[in-house]
């Protein structure tokens, strides 16, 4: 089979119809670059009684990189076969067949949409981006789980574990991510409580020796879930695990006032990335033309400069957005009262129109 | 040794000087109530050697009701054998000791005090108080721990466990308090990773047929966190686990503004209350007369209603708390700029005297 450079996996929801658009500013963008689609999430259940089959994974093995949708279905129908365990089956698992370990996800602040922001403008001071580097492959998320009878009745149990050398791979990669930018790196725990923090921590401090350029400080969890509200500017990199991470960059999601604008990231140790937004399928807008496409095409944007070296058609994406915005083209969920919103397909035609 | 009706634990950093003007704030409103002073945390070390003494249990065990102050050193001092573990050999210890098991938190936004919240006023529109009730006997703190040796270097590890019994009287006690006021209940999990979440999402699905009158919602805790910072008004009551409760209460304390403000209760099964600030020992405001008194003066009306039954002096001390900052009286961490601050024994002279 023929290797191509990016394997394209819609998924569920909006996914599909948002992924439409983002294909089309591919081809104006980079119109050499080889995809091919591939079914994942309830979709691929529909089709295979799948929610990870295995041509798709044949797809991912012989592409570059991965473009990736979002999965998930409509809250009300989650008892059906093609729902449950749904994300499980189709994002954890291909998180894990890629052995992916280090999630990107910046929350990048658009000075066009400071309006739009739940935070008080003054709050925001000094704040274009909070990057949260996130562990992806270990902690709470793929330790053992069982549930059991017992005297007092059932007991559920999971077991979060960290190994030295997954700490220390993310701490090199937030290290030197950090020195690319304002060197200051906030690496978040809980090590008052858990073990695996401890040694979070300690790997940490022994790997901050190596990047004397950077400023490391170690904050407990709960108390930067605060800090991310009261004091966003505090913050260039955060560097955490799976469960903190996922938290805490939800929160983060927020500063910028919708998740519709979030892309992230994700590389294994061999550097082979895999890019999606970090919203959900949001099924309630699905086939409306209604969702943001921002978070799907910033995604394409990381995925041509990291995976596909191709620095130039990403700029030209990010750019594009960017006079969108300032030209105060808004989709819904971006929109103040009185502004006007229009939908996914007309936002894309303004985008590549610039 | 006779029976007293409130043990009082200053601790460490601003407890102390901040439990001195709360216990004046007491002679006023209730001078009959009867009250000794025990040691715990750094201070309790500094004589004992002990973060958590058997003197301390004794008078813990001849008392109604325990006033928290808080615990905990200087950052650059944590190595020292005073500070080492203190959090957990003396506050989690006391959880413990005490079988507490259900944890009040509430994030009560003050209306002389808007302008504070580092949200847009327009957000905080028709939030008063978000009150989450936090499990606080199980989950990740008080499961199995250990760190060993493999070929892949060390391993870290931490249990958590929940049982039905566990989760079903915080279930209880969640709707019950929420019947009492909107009527609202959103139980927080990540029961798409999670072994725990499910059993708990399983249980509180259950105990809601006996709640016909509450209307339950679940929600994930990634989305929990940013649906605060967004739209706090959509919540009431949040019922969730001991360590998603850790971070969303620390979330939820930023929208007043201030950690200062924020009282906590805690109880047993028997009904046995703990009543403590949310916030930390702050040890850099220590000897200054700058900390707010406001969170130990909240927690004490609430000791003196729930555990006393003092119904007319905990009001009494709420309504000079809400007049002191009618009339713009403030403490330095409630300061806009321009705004004058007043120290901690003059802030609570101005509770006193209303
Ligand atoms: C869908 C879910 C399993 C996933 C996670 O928890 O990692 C999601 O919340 C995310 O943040 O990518
Ligand atoms: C001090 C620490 C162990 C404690 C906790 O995590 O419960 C604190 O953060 C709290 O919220 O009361």
């Amino acid at each position: 089979m023929k290797r191509i450079n990016m394997a394209v996996l819609a998924g569920d929801g909006v996914g599909p119809e948002v992924m439409r658009q983002t294909l089309r500013v591919l081809t104006t963008v980079a119109p050499d670059v080889t995809h091919e689609s591939g079914l994942i999430g309830g979709a691929a259940w529909a089709e295979h009684n799948d929610h990870f089959p295995k041509a798709t994974r044949e797809l991912i093995d012989r592409s570059d990189a991965v473009l990736f949708g979002s999965v998930g279905g409509p809250v009300d129908q989650s008892h059906l076969p093609q729902w449950h365990g749904c994300e499980v089956n189709s994002i954890l698992a291909l998180r894990q067949y890629l052995n992916l370990s280090v999630n990107h996800r910046p929350a990048r602040i658009f000075p066009a949409l400071r309006n739009l922001s739940p935070l008080k403008n003054t709050r925001l001071e000094g704040c274009d981006e909070v990057l949260i580097l996130r562990e992806l492959s270990g902690d709470i998320y793929f330790g053992e789980k069982r549930t059991f009878e017992s005297d007092a009745g059932l007991i559920a149990e999971d077991v979060a574990t960290y190994t030295t050398n997954q700490i220390r791979h993310l701490a090199h990669e937030a290290f030197r991510t950090a020195a690319q930018r304002k060197a200051q790196l906030v690496s978040v725990d809980k090590a008052n409580v858990l073990e695996t923090s401890r040694l979070w921590r300690q790997i940490f401090t022994q790997v901050a020796s190596q990047y004397p350029s950077v400023e490391l400080t170690h904050m407990l969890v709960d108390n930067c879930a605060m800090q991310l509200i009261i004091n966003p500017a505090q913050f260039d990199v955060i560097a955490t695990g799976n469960l903190f991470g996922d938290i805490l960059s939800d929160a983060a999601s927020a500063l910028p006032g919708s998740l519709g604008m979030m892309p992230s990231a994700s590389f294994n140790a061999d550097g082979f990335g895999l890019y999606e937004p970090s919203g959900g399928s949001a099924p309630q807008l699905q086939g409306k033309d209604v969702a943001n496409p921002m978070a799907q095409l910033l995604s394409l944007a990381l995925l041509l400069r990291h995976s596909l070296q191709r620095n130039e058609a990403a700029s030209a994406i990010e750019h594009a957005i960017e006079q969108t915005l300032d030209a105060g083209i808004r989709t819904a969920d971006i929109c103040l009262t009185g502004e006007q919103a229009i939908g996914t397909r007309a936002f894309t035609d303004e985008v590549i129109a610039r």
